[in-house]
């Protein structure tokens, strides 16, 4: 009877979901407009009532719910992007939704995200992975033998907050400085290739612009432009460093790189590869990297695979 | 029947042994000069031959093995202070015993230090546990919801050698530059001082020896001396530095110091803790840190964990 699993996927601009049968085959998707107003109170409310007008209720085994913040034991501590503070969200949503039977959990995106590539994506059949998925912040993802990495305050995998960069100090989202996000995700790249133009002289077609986005900057050092060489280098160092990190902590099986920087694909990784090794040499000469391969999809197959 | 396990934690100067019953209680201990000659090729007989003339082998359940080195799946990859290469322990001491039905396991005696304080220690009752231990070196371990964590090239935990000095760049002896160890260690924490005494004209109770112990410097920092306390705050950011970097991968539980810099006891966690939560806000207020309590006993009471 019950056969089909939610995944939701809500992001500040839009909440995703999936509907998957138990083997976690996606059926169908959908997505409605992230309700903001009023401190994002509607969007709980907006997400029972998407489900229930999709699916009826007893043919549902579970629901599983990814969020932009720290979540612990289904507990989201906040989130910034959608306006909430601390909220039991397993609790709200069960009440809304109303059925005993369907089992309801609660995560963080970028954690799913890697849940979702070892489940269904690139990481399929690897033990313990990592995802670094870089887009305008950089979220991260932890699984560990199957488990997902939460961390005792949620921050498990929050890879982003590392701190990498002791030289430019550009301002974090979150307060500090010099986090891998201020260097290696879009926004990073881009500060980083406006600080390489003020600082050089050098000829480079990144001046033609007032304004460029990372994709140009990596398209520009494909072509061997100096300035855009020299600023992909220096975010994939930061970038490789984060990962020296991870690597001396769990070792992992696999790195993922995900999110829209990944657009990049093997340049990426062999950028990262050139000064990874330099970092964890003698211990270690070869790790799994991988481009993620469902891209805004790996959210909803990895809240599939947490109530599957 | 078969009522013991044996703990057997092997160094570069010595072999400890442990007898444990089944619940992990420390009934008899013993150790072993270690033979290096021969790049360390009596080391697994004579391990044999010592657990044979203690405890009859039919009484035995297991035989768990900590070394210095990196481990995984119970092969040794290499252990420079054994003269040892790569080495399938499990099979070779297996062999040597030659009783099937003790289980014979292998793992690094810094992972299984922390195995060991999660086990009977001050890490009991927690799930996620990092320890981190000062000694010449500097080794680490992780343990993730009661598993080892090996990692795929046994790096797991190899928390000495994630890069922290970019100002030093003390040379390590895994031949890179800026690993905590240089920084952190007894050794590293020696490095620091002398680098400040000769950088500053400072007086200082230091300048009276030729050689000194970090233990010195912890003592005339605890007493005021401007350069000592230089130093300690300097090796203690570097430490908090790679808990930080821990903590936004894991966010273990709890974290563990030991080795013997971790006598300086609750002084060194108030030195970390300064730098850390800098280091780790706004996400994180509050993380469980405490001084080993199993001394140099915690890695044969992980061995007993590994084979319980």
């Amino acid at each position: 009877m019950r056969k089909y699993i939610v995944g939701v996927d809500v992001g500040g601009t839009s909440i995703k979901f999936g509907k998957f049968d138990t083997t976690g085959e996606l059926l169908q998707k959908w997505s409605i407009k992230t309700d903001k107003s009023n401190n994002g109170e509607n969007i709980i409310n907006d997400i029972a009532t998407s489900i229930k007008q999709a699916i009826p209720l007893n043919e549902i085994k579970g629901v599983g719910i990814g969020v932009p913040g720290p979540v612990t034991n289904n507990v989201v501590l906040h989130c910034v992007n959608l306006g909430w503070g601390r909220k039991n969200l397993e609790k709200e949503l069960s009440e809304l939704i109303d059925d005993p039977e369907i089992l309801v959990k609660a995560g963080n995106d970028a954690t799913l995200a890697a849940a979702g590539e070892m489940y269904k994506g690139i990481a399929k059949g690897y033990d313990v992975v990592v995802l670094f998925t870089l887009g305008t912040g950089i979220g991260g993802g932890i699984i560990f033998k199957d488990e997902i990495v939460e961390g005792i305050n949620g921050v498990g995998g929050e890879l982003g907050h590392m701190q990498v960069d002791f030289k430019h100090n550009f301002t974090c989202a979150c307060g500090k400085r010099g986090c891998l996000e201020t260097v290696a995700s879009a926004t990073g790249i881009v500060n980083l290739a406006k600080s390489n133009l003020m600082k050089s002289k050098a000829r480079s077609p990144l001046r033609r612009f007032e304004t460029f986005s990372a994709k140009k900057v990596f398209d520009y050092a494909k072509e061997g432009d100096y300035i855009a060489k020299k600023t992909i280098d220096e975010a994939m160092k930061y970038l490789a460093f984060a990962m020296a990190n991870v690597t001396y902590t769990i070792n992992p099986e696999i790195i993922v790189i995900g999110g829209g920087v990944s657009n990049a694909g093997n340049y990426i990784i062999e950028q990262i590869e050139k000064h990874y090794y330099e970092m964890v040499k003698p211990f270690i000469s070869h790790t799994n990297f991988a481009i993620a391969s469902l891209g805004n999809e790996a959210g909803i197959y990895g809240c599939c695979y947490m109530v599957k």
